[in-house]
């Protein structure tokens, strides 16, 4: 199997999401290995030799990718015995006409606590939790949105993503058996905040499975269950014009591009 | 101010990295515009339009960095007005060269509920919230990591961060006035998995900083005790030999980046 090295002097998050992508256009399997902080010449030297010796035993050249601000580091690197991929730099000198400034990198500049919505991320992943499952309603005044939705459907990981991508404050709100009774209606407490609400929903099939596995042969995980719940929520979302989206077929980072695209919430962090 | 658009058939989570990567190498400020699922020559030709618009108002061609692989809208967005990076594609022929195989790209391959670690994530997430804050010491042997630290040194983002990234399952473990006394000891559930644990701590003057933020004045939150706090908890990590960060200076980015880099744990998602 290839091997494909991940270097930076940072997080190498951004080497990682690059070679990610790119590697993914190919139908076969890699084995990945992600070398962060190479600060020093002597840790790209020991990186060098770490590229060497898996090409000695795999008989085939490493793919390196890697973004590094150190002129001395990234020159090492770049002299590794691997097929080096060093795919900001060939960008840099054309912006640098475009934009009619020179390139000015700073150590860490991106996935760094020096951001400057690094503290509203944190203050907002610990909104996410405060506000978590219908655990504070108080608190709905200072949400950016508020996802609502069955048990299971997908908002505790989407707030929790929100809010460590985003920065945005996300409270989520499950509806209970109780919300229910004959008809579902908005419970009052949400009402004041209907212009920040957005619905989740689920197929059946999908929901139940999911609860089968917390709760196997529950009234809760019940087929019958979760398809009155769905049949419920999705009629409240038509009712009310509550936005909503069916995330049986997404991830949360498609969920969450998703929302943002369609409610046009503004993100605190790029 | 110039306006750089992140455009995808996908997430746009690809765009936006590399593009965000490129752009902070330059010292000035842009507009940030993502419009992720453009699927259709329809909703292509709409962007190109968004595209023009903006080029016309504020008189600078913006800057596109696109990911697409439905060919009709990749050729649509391609002739847009603005500065067009198709940043993926130049190296994806050399790659082929180099792998001796064609590309096939397959549609939202990355960032996608279709990646085979989904499911450990979701699951990793769930994990790290019912074992947040000591919450439930009887799973900890599911762990892989525990996270141990005082109150507010940054273990719940961290463990919120290892689980939606990369499915690592990380419980946290709060180190309170009552595991103090005298002198911090190891508590005896902890020692039982004492090679799954991480320590963290964090300057005190930044500790007290962030105590004040939610108690204000408080003794919890001044200085003297945050001072006694840490100067415990690092006596014990130095003492028992568990590993341990300064997380003052680093986001959550980084720390789980150094924790993975200097643990060795395996990440379940690349």
């Amino acid at each position: 199997m290839r091997t494909a090295f991940y270097i930076s002097d940072g997080t190498a998050i951004t080497s990682e999401v690059f070679g990610h992508a790119l590697l993914s256009l190919f139908p076969v399997e890699f084995n990945h290995i992600t070398i962060p902080f190479v600060e020093t010449a002597e840790q790209a030297e020991k990186v060098n030799s770490k590229i060497a010796k898996t090409f000695k035993e795999t008989g085939e050249r490493p793919l390196v990718f890697y973004t590094i601000v150190n002129l001395d580091v990234r020159e090492i690197i770049s002299n590794s015995v691997g097929i080096n991929y060093n795919f900001l730099d060939q960008f840099v000198a054309p912006l640098e006409i475009v934009l009619g400034i020179p390139a000015k990198p700073e150590k860490h500049r991106t996935h760094s606590i020096h951001e400057k919505t690094y503290d509203i991320r944190i203050e907002a992943v610990n909104y996410a939790l405060a506000n978590d499952d219908g655990a504070n309603l108080d608190n709905y005044g200072e949400a950016d949105i508020i996802l609502v939705g069955v048990s299971r459907s997908g908002k505790t990981p989407t707030s929790l993503y929100l809010a460590l991508q985003y920065g945005i404050k996300a409270a989520n709100y499950p509806f209970t058996e109780e919300d229910m009774g004959d008809m579902l209606k908005l419970p009052a407490k949400l009402r004041h905040y209907k212009n920040k609400l957005f619905g989740l929903t689920i197929a059946p099939e999908r929901l139940h499975q999911i609860r089968s596995e917390r709760r196997a042969n529950s009234r809760y995980a019940s087929m019958r269950q979760c398809r009155m719940e769905l049949r419920e929520v999705e009629n409240l979302y038509r009712r009310e014009f509550i936005p909503f989206l069916n995330s049986t077929k997404f991830s949360v980072e498609e969920i969450s591009a998703k929302i943002l695209a369609e409610t046009g919430l503004q993100r605190k962090k790029y």
